[in-house]
């Protein structure tokens, strides 16, 4: 059985993994045909997280029809993977004997994931299917804020005391009903639940049954507070390479642990946010949004972007006198322009990439600040040169090349500087760096390179 | 000690986390007076990424004092976290002798990471350091290529027969010399070193002393080929919430294992690179460049946007008997072309991050181009009218507003279909569909802007 699956298993650069087309074909024809029994036999060997990617990617009418036909096959796994943007629309869809039965059987993290987003009502209908004590360790984290180490925390923590052995611990351990589904060390705790050091699994199983416990703990040791914002304990896991973390409250006692599974999944949404964010995206936008809903999300920063580019408009209308002289000046002009807004472009993404990985912080920003001046007038030299030449020897006007280097100098100037300067900018202020950054920076390269080439166009060849 | 430590460790948002501004005074005043103990000392509290992000962060003049001073401090951990740009300086200023105990201390994957990008005789200098048995393993992922899963591994692997029993196997855990440093799953193989299923710590620990290793294995198990790509390994570890994986030849041998902590890893990198190719940025850029080196990185995407804002100029040009009439327009065309850029931009945000998280892919890749043609036009279609009815007010010139509002609708879906088939052509020819977007994209915008607006107006205005 495991040697069968192996072949497939196994990766393979060309393949769509989990969702290869044939497998589309036969769960579409499964649905087509409202063949139930086909339909589980094409999901049978697939992953929940397939199984979520596959429900994301149907259209709404055929996730429908898809949640009908295979209602009772979603499970916990499957909808603890089901994206936020269609979750509340499944859960809708679903049975509400299906839903809570699926939350019974998922971690108290993967819970509050699910209802922190819904209605009170809807919230409450579903905690209504947990145990008691489930339902008070997720209510004890929803009442950490949103996107807070709270939040993203699981209660269920595997715990020892100090001056345990390791003979204990294991027994304990067997005779527990009830683990988490995965867990990777044992926290020991001091008699106030004050987490004081943790034992890997590898470390306990290694160990002579007499040893101590407190004699076995790693030597860094890292709690997580509750408050923690989620993107900060996604950036600890990164740079210390944790596996799981205790979280704990404001008095120092262990409230539930983070795995490093979340934490990626936090630094992958993170990278999304900053992507997207650059770009002037929404951040909630998902591949199987509507047409209608995709340009919802984009049109905010577009029409921002049609009131700032207007900036350029009165820049260059000041210099109508000076274009209707020399018309060459109104095709040479965006060359200036666009050129600074690339550098705008080089100079942000790299600014912002470095205060989200703290790379750039308080302690270098001066520094970084110097370097990209130095790299913009650096650049601004090398591209006057090239284009300065180009645009004496095109045009017969050493006068007008000299016009094209200067603007050029400035403009990369500015772009190196507003690139970094920007979101250094709005993380003081608090916000996210990449909100909306591109748009500012390439505002500002395009006037300035207008102005620059077309001032210096009206002062030395007008 | 612990509780000592646990306020400090207790992240806070506006910390610089382990490299504080006073911790970075301290050191910098232990270095200034070569005083070593006082250098020793404010380094001890401190994790090896930090300390290796503090090499990172110094100018070249000042790491070679800071590695004069604290050569034989440097051990394996600090030297695995130092960043591949500033790694050769590093190890060339370091004594052979500390090199080659640093070495000695580090699992396999750690240690090819280090030579990989090494000259063989500098390579062949610290593997000797090696015994012959970890010399082996680091040279058999060495024969994997590049960026390969096989060169991600560590060869260090627990493994156990089906048939052991869980005491057979927590007696041979107990009796081994030699662990790796973390692990987290025994791996099941037969006898030919096939791999057949794993079993977690958790669940061998929570097992009875007699249970069958086989009844323990997880019911999901996965190989990843030696030959895979390492991106490829950073989606299936975050798809799957994997932990660690066994990676196996082309014979389906167990060569090695990975572990979340190198997917992450991979699955950050990956995201610096679209980020900043995205941008246009070499990808080997850092913090701790150099104005020079940073000017030199980011010079060949300017030159070549040099060339493509050419292509505009020369469309210009084409119009310049419409512009000398109406001069007007020069000052309005910029508003259609970086209008059209920022929505390029947002469509190819989107496509290139759907692509690294494959929700973009052929089996969707055709309605997801059709949804970004009817964002483009309903997005086209709001913009002309707003941009119509300013245009037509402030020059009271309908016909002008017309002209607009074309353009924009015209340039919108060009700059929507060219956000996702640049980057989807790309993909589908090797190539990595951040590569250049971002200049090719607004190159197609700006040239499109500029001739719907000029050629429009040259037809119903003149």
């Amino acid at each position: 059985m495991a040697n069968d699956n192996r072949a497939t298993d196994s990766i393979d650069r060309d393949e769509d993994y989990g969702l290869t087309q044939a497998l589309m074909d036969r769960i579409d024809a499964a649905m087509e045909a409202g063949d139930r029994p086909a339909l589980d036999a094409a999901l049978e060997p697939m992953h929940a997280a397939d199984i979520a990617d596959l429900i994301e990617r149907l259209t709404p009418a055929r996730r429908r029809a898809f949640l009908t036909l295979y209602a009772d096959g979603i499970d916990g796994e499957i909808l603890s993977e089901i994206d936020e943007s269609i979750r509340e629309e499944v859960l809708d869809q679903l049975p509400q004997a299906v839903v809570a039965e699926a939350v019974r059987e998922m971690d108290s993290d993967d819970v509050v994931d699910l209802v922190e987003d819904l209605d009170q009502p809807d919230r409450d209908q579903i905690l209504a299917a947990l145990d008691a004590g489930d339902r008070a360790a997720v209510q004890q984290s929803l009442a950490y804020p949103e996107y807070s180490a709270g939040r993203l925390m699981q209660s269920e923590v595997v715990t020892a005391p100090e001056h345990w052995t390791v003979g204990q611990t294991i027994d304990f351990i067997r005779a527990e009903e009830w683990l988490p589904e995965q867990f990777y060390h044992v926290i020991l705790v001091d008699p106030r639940r004050h987490p004081t050091g943790y034992v890997t699994l590898g470390r306990l199983l290694a160990s002579p049954r007499e040893a101590t416990m407190r004699d076995l703990a790693e030597d860094s040791f890292r709690t997580i507070s509750a408050q923690a914002e989620e993107g900060d304990v996604a950036y600890l896991f990164n740079q210390y390479h944790l596996i799981s973390a205790p979280v704990v409250d404001d008095h120092d006692r262990l409230v539930g642990v983070i795995t490093i599974d979340d934490a990626m999944t936090v630094l992958d949404d993170e990278h999304e946010e900053d992507i997207l964010r650059l770009a002037g995206v929404n951040d909630e936008s998902h591949v199987s949004d509507s047409a209608l809903t995709t340009a919802r999300q984009r049109l905010p920063w577009l029409v921002i972007n049609l009131f700032t580019a207007s900036l350029s408009a009165i820049v260059i209308t000041q210099f109508e006198a000076t274009i209707s002289t020399l018309v060459a000046l109104a095709a040479l002009m965006p060359i200036v322009a666009s050129t600074g807004g690339i550098a705008g472009t080089q100079s942000l993404a790299v600014a912002v990439r470095a205060l989200a990985t703290r790379d750039l912080n308080r302690s270098n920003a001066r520094r970084v600040v110097m370097r990209e001046l130095g790299a913009g007038l650096l650049n601004g030299l090398g591209l006057a040169l090239i284009l300065g030449i180009a645009g004496t020897v095109i045009f017969g006007d050493p006068k007008l090349g000299v016009v094209l280097g200067m603007a050029m100098i400035v403009n990369q100037i500015v772009a190196a500087l507003g690139g970094v300067l920007v979101p250094l900018g709005l993380n003081k202020m608090g916000l996210d760096p990449a909100l909306a950054s591109g748009t500012f920076v390439t505002t500002m390269t395009d006037v300035m390179g207008f102005f620059a080439f077309l001032g210096l166009a009206t002062l030395i060849l007008i």
